[in-house]
């Protein structure tokens, strides 16, 4: 019997990110009972047991829909089946505050997660995300503007989380879950077009297929990871940069001269720290706000730049400083 | 009588780019006679003249159509009307070879622009492209997700050329033609759905804007600003880093540990520029073997790298190499 091609591709990206750790070691599979996530599960209890590590089977409910709790016992009870060592059911309340009903769903799934992982003493949280979860992040970050942070899509790991199922299709989630003999749960919220995603996974991608040729999804995924490393180098040297160039107490502004030396990818990000440094708000600094910052320093334009978060920032002494927005009466 | 917006923002576009210029320098304009290039023509006029500038008009006949000849004498007719001091017709052959009907067309088109600016002394040739023309421009180059270059879009200027109209719409560069009694040339090619870019206009940009929200083509052309900062950066700082790696004489390899010190940005593009200068085949140098190469780098990966252009990559002596790829009988 020859492996399944779609239940290879899972587990090649499982093994991948299992590799560092030692026998014994925990490892939590989160899993909603989708295609996606009971997939990922399989490949964990299959490549994990290989190594000797203590598999753990976590959902999550979040009690937004009637029958949640039976929802989360059916994944339970097919995490078992599948052969993890240990399920885990928690309950989260939702409370969305500042958030949207997605963003705060979200939230509070990553908060529970992050409980459960210190209290099982975990090693690693795996997320079932796939090639064409990350391409509609893209697609949504496009539709934001914001370069290439916008861009970059989902990191393929960040501290003890890892998104093994990057490089795998969806459609690949379901041959493998289906190959296995797992039911996937088809969630409604999938199906709702009031979630930008789901139109962007309905009829965006679609379209971008029809016309620009298959393969958008991949492209897109691929783009993602070479902008993710882009963003990062960059945020670094301008981290960096930032650092040499502020002074010891970040009080006496950005020397002008100096910050020319600069490429402007590495400039406007200077720019950019040294307006949060002086009280701009992060969420309201846009792009248009860091141009003008840019444009202040080169003598592009005249006289002072005003930020969110009551901050103005001017020239003197060849130098740009900032100060507090003088209150309008 | 107050200007019309939409002029407006054409002049100002214009005037950024002509504010370096000398009076008596020669600006020329390429005009398709389309409205984008018509109302750039009729704004370079305004602010060239305003600077003592010598404007010239100049159009390309393909010869790819019947009447084109007519066209071009129309388009001529109508830069006469708006005032610029001298036009020029050129007549171009499209030889097709290993290019598309579209690439071909540009380059021919880029050629005899180029020789008519040396002809003419012109310090500044100014090309029509507008913001939606840039937001194809990307949505293009993500379908091929070849990550930040392809993303970068068009440049606002290049050696002597520049875009003043890439923060204008379409839309405004035919309501400036209407506002100053323009008559746009409709180019069926822009109605021909067997160029991609038609389809991108006409059918993925339109769905783009009804499902992510309006303001899509804007936020790609910022994306396309930000993204070409930061690949401008990358690049220059990815150059330098291999001059110092590659040694005098670029045969010895390159420092594996030197190399780790860089970020997988950088050193994926000077793995890139080790490849290229041994020789593989920029065109055909794919995402998937720089990747491969960084793997090999890293020991992620062992044993060797084939590249395209009979090249293979290989570990010795804590360095990166190259040597021929054997020719197989």
């Amino acid at each position: 019997m020859t492996l399944h091609p779609a239940v290879a591709a899972c587990r090649r990206g499982v093994r991948a990110v299992l590799s560092g750790l030692e026998p014994g070691d925990v490892v939590l599979v989160a899993c909603s009972g989708g295609a996606d996530s009971l997939a990922l599960a399989s490949a964990t209890v299959f490549e994990g047991h290989k190594l000797g590590l203590r598999v753990i089977g976590a959902t999550v409910d979040h009690g937004l829909q009637a029958g949640s709790a039976d929802q989360a016992a059916r994944v339970v009870a097919q995490l078992a089946a599948i052969g993890v060592d240990e399920t885990a059911t928690v309950r989260v309340e939702v409370t969305a505050e500042g958030l949207g009903p997605e963003a705060a769903a979200r939230q509070a799934r990553y908060d529970v997660l992050e409980q459960l992982r210190e209290h099982a003493g975990a090693a690693l949280v795996l997320l079932g995300h796939t090639r064409d979860d990350q391409a509609e992040t893209v697609l949504l970050g496009l539709a934001r503007g914001s370069g290439g942070r916008s861009l970059a899509g989902m990191r393929r790991s960040y501290d003890r989380y890892a998104r093994p199922l990057l490089d795998v299709t969806r459609d690949d989630t379901f041959t493998a879950c289906q190959v296995e003999g797992l039911e996937p749960w088809h969630d409604p919220h999938n199906d709702d077009p009031g979630y930008t995603r789901v139109r962007v996974r309905r009829t965006v991608l679609p379209v971008l297929e029809e016309h620009l040729g298959p393969g958008v999804a991949a492209a897109l995924a691929r783009t993602a990871d070479q902008v993710r490393d882009d963003v990062e180098a960059l945020d670094a040297i301008a981290q960096a940069a930032y650092a040499a160039l502020r002074g010891p107490d970040g009080t006496g502004g950005i020397p002008l001269r100096a910050l020319h030396d600069h490429y402007r990818a590495v400039a406007s990000r200077v720019l950019r720290l040294a307006a949060l440094e002086a009280g701009a708000i992060d969420s309201e600094l846009a792009h248009l706000h860091v141009r003008a910052l840019v444009d202040l320093a080169a003598g592009e334009i005249r006289g002072e730049v005003r930020l969110p978060g009551h901050v103005t920032a001017y020239r003197a002494d060849g130098h740009l400083r900032f100060r507090p927005t003088p209150m309008t009466s």
